[in-house]
């Protein structure tokens, strides 16, 4: 199998058939097939492959050693095989599990998140070794199937592991998005995030609004006055110490965003708004890609029923979520928000926070062509020769330069990588706005998978070269 | 049977087991069966009593003209036999709807609200007439069973007999509260009251907080803005034009409110606050009872349940209530609140609005003896007389005179009837905050129930021989 042309579309079908949707426990069964569809695939291809059981979903790790002496390079790919679920199933045209090729393009659930992306790292990788069996390069492929859900396997497997993976020079992925078939990205940050409830808490029950209205303080009112403070009239996050440690943009980096022709017009229709939010001294496409925020992404409290109800409330809750930059600390920024909630809080009312799991800081990494100051992060030199075969690769296979662009997103297992093993990651965007990703009618552009192939396989020969 | 002195333990209790949940339609053949009830008793009682069909509830209309010739002064009493639904109805300690006499009170489902008071109105009317059936007076009994859900038979009633209705001097009834058994209060006002939904909407579906916050206005930012530049640094309303036509509180009121027993620190207690609202020079008790509000009943909006959601949400609620005094008009001041939200909505974000059922302006009556310029509100010549008799009957049954307070809930059909018919209420408070109203083990006390019948005797006396 290791001489034959990697047959990628083929491949993606074969893996999309599989339902590996890892938030549904009724899905249990079908993420272990899948995974043990790549164990057994990686084995054919010549690799030694591990099929590992976690707490939940398998995690799959295949290692190629160099077959031409001391290796030159050594590479770690990542993907992960889980799915999305499917809801609302009415609304896919052609259904998720069954993929087919329509319209250039591949459909089905993971086609775009990101069965197809992965198999364009492999197809590429093998392209390029059964060309180049005894090419000087290790290389390791690991696939998780707990990405939708927060990693928590792949997280504990990165401690354990530290100490080996520490040896590969970088990891390699494409789960990040380009802005087009014709405009592709290489993703140079991701931002962290940190989230927590905030409860208030006003009367020990509802009251009637007719007997105690307007000697008691309404928790909700309360809430939105908390909540309004927390926003400048410049449309900056309203609190102390927010913003410390973040570093202004520099002029190369909005070099790049400018050159992202998906801009504000493009997000305001994707959006579907008449108008952007404002920050002073941004642009929005700025602003969603290297500015922290302070979201709400849910509120609720009294009456919820229809028409009306007459009470006081006795309780409410807003959600806040917090997108950080680099040099911001995760816990240090959710510390400064419910400190200015607790002094912006009337006396009248009582006011509780609940964390959630998985707060994470930020991860970016400049190739040294570009950077400055590097923003505060660091890249090893070694790594300016990987990112190098890749600008040459992308120009290569797409006919034109990638753009280098922070994603507003976030993967915290790219910060955890970095801190535990020192590993930085190149990230080639390989989704685009067009594909639906977590959404019904979910495709990949067959353009896309044989630009990506081929780009990749040039990759892994210049660093093999380097 | 109209020479035997009223036992009104016994005819509470009798009701008491009627199921008469209006807002049960389980319960609506108890609802009929205690209408039912209630007609017999009245033409036993020798009244001309009709069973009055209705959409939903029957209404029981029973009059009784004078046998002494001309009558002096024309009464109609107003009571509702239909009550709350019982849950939660495992923290009942005696059944709801098996009436218990214990430790000096009667308890049972609509004990206090509104069986017992009403019975209370009807045994001093049958004690009075049993010691002296040939008083000028003519006298009208109504009992609604649509109270608890918002009279709509009712309302259509009084303006199908609004020309009938009107010969009456004043309505008579005890459906509002007082301080203690020992502190009775004359209502003298209730607030109106106008609600609506206001709805916020951003983006045109849940966007990815990721990749699109910080270039999107979140709908819940702007609803969390808009509601907290409702109400100003001084506690009051800030919305322009919304106290136009309030008038100052007049010295008398004030002082009629501080010799209410249940003061500041009781209100504290009953809502299980530290504190209480601030509004710049008025007292919490004042605040509660004359001036209107502008109340967050129910918020809503993303993420609802645990943990977080990585999205800028579409679109969220809130339900606004506003309570009104005299001079303010439902319509005006919810259009005020209305353009107010719209102006202060910002651009990126649509809002509409969505009108519930029920508006209604608030009513007052200010007796004679008490009011100076009558906060707008002018009282018939001829009531003067009425409440001279209700103070003077107070005192002898409760050993002090009355407090006359305006209280903060609404009564619809008070304002109707005054706009309809021209009558005037006089509204003895008969339940007290002890009584658990709409709640768990309500109860009437024994104490409140034979001073009242002895009031209510003293009363029809002394109206008959004015």
């Amino acid at each position: 199998m290791e001489n034959e042309k990697f047959d990628t579309v083929k491949f993606i079908s074969e893996l999309v058939k599989f339902k590996s949707v890892s938030a549904l426990a009724e899905n249990a069964i079908d993420v272990s097939k899948c995974a043990e569809f790549l164990n057994s695939t990686m084995l054919k291809l010549g690799f030694d492959s591990e099929l590992i059981s976690t707490d939940l979903h398998p995690i799959v790790y295949a290692k190629r050693k160099s077959r031409g002496g001391e290796p030159k390079v050594r590479i770690l790919c990542y993907g992960h095989y889980d799915v999305q679920p499917v809801d609302p199933i009415d609304k896919w045209i052609i259904p998720p599990f069954e993929p087919t090729v329509k319209d250039g393009r591949l459909w089905g659930r993971g086609t775009a998140d990101n069965k197809g992306p992965f198999s364009c790292v492999l197809a590429g990788l093998m392209n390029f070794l059964s060309k180049n069996p005894l090419a000087p390069i290790d290389v390791g492929v690991i696939f998780e199937g707990e990405e939708e859900i927060g990693s928590p396997s792949m997280l504990k497997f990165v401690g354990e592991r530290a100490e080996e993976l520490s040896a590969y020079n970088c990891l390699v992925f494409s789960d990040t998005s380009s802005a087009s078939v014709d405009d592709p990205v290489i993703t140079i940050g991701l931002r962290g995030n940190v989230t927590f409830d905030v409860r208030f808490k006003g009367p020990k029950a509802d009251l009637h609004s007719g007997l105690f209205g307007g000697a008691i303080y309404n928790p909700l009112q309360a809430m939105a006055e908390v909540c309004a403070s927390l926003h400048g009239a410049d449309g900056r996050v309203n609190v102390p110490h927010f913003y410390d440690g973040v570093l202004p943009l520099e002029d190369w980096e909005k070099a790049q965003i400018a050159a992202n022709p998906f801009g504000p017009e493009d997000i305001k229709k994707a959006a579907g708004v008449h108008e952007l939010y404002k920050q002073e001294g941004m642009t929005s496409s700025e602003a969603c890609r290297v500015m922290p925020t302070l979201e709400f992404t849910g509120i609720g409290g009294g009456w919820q029923g229809t028409d009306a109800k007459s009470i006081v409330p006795s309780e409410c809750f807003v959600k806040i979520s917090c997108r950080l930059v680099p040099n911001q600390d995760a816990i240090a920024v959710a510390n400064a928000v419910k400190q200015a909630i607790k002094e912006r809080t009337p006396k009248a009312v009582e006011v509780s926070f609940e964390d959630h799991m998985g707060a994470s800081n930020a991860y970016a990494v400049f190739p040294p062509h570009l950077r400055g100051n590097c923003n505060g992060e660091k890249a090893a030199d070694s790594l300016g020769k990987i990112f190098a075969a890749m600008d040459k690769s992308v120009e290569g296979a797409f006919g034109r330069k990638p753009i280098y662009l922070r994603e507003g997103g976030s993967i915290p297992l790219m910060r955890l990588l970095k801190d535990k093993t020192g590993l930085d990651c190149v990230m080639l965007g390989l989704f685009t706005p067009q594909d639906n990703l977590h959404s019904p009618n979910e495709s990949m552009s067959l353009k896309m998978i044989s630009r990506a192939e081929e780009c990749y396989e040039s990759f892994f020969k210049a660093v093999s070269e380097v």
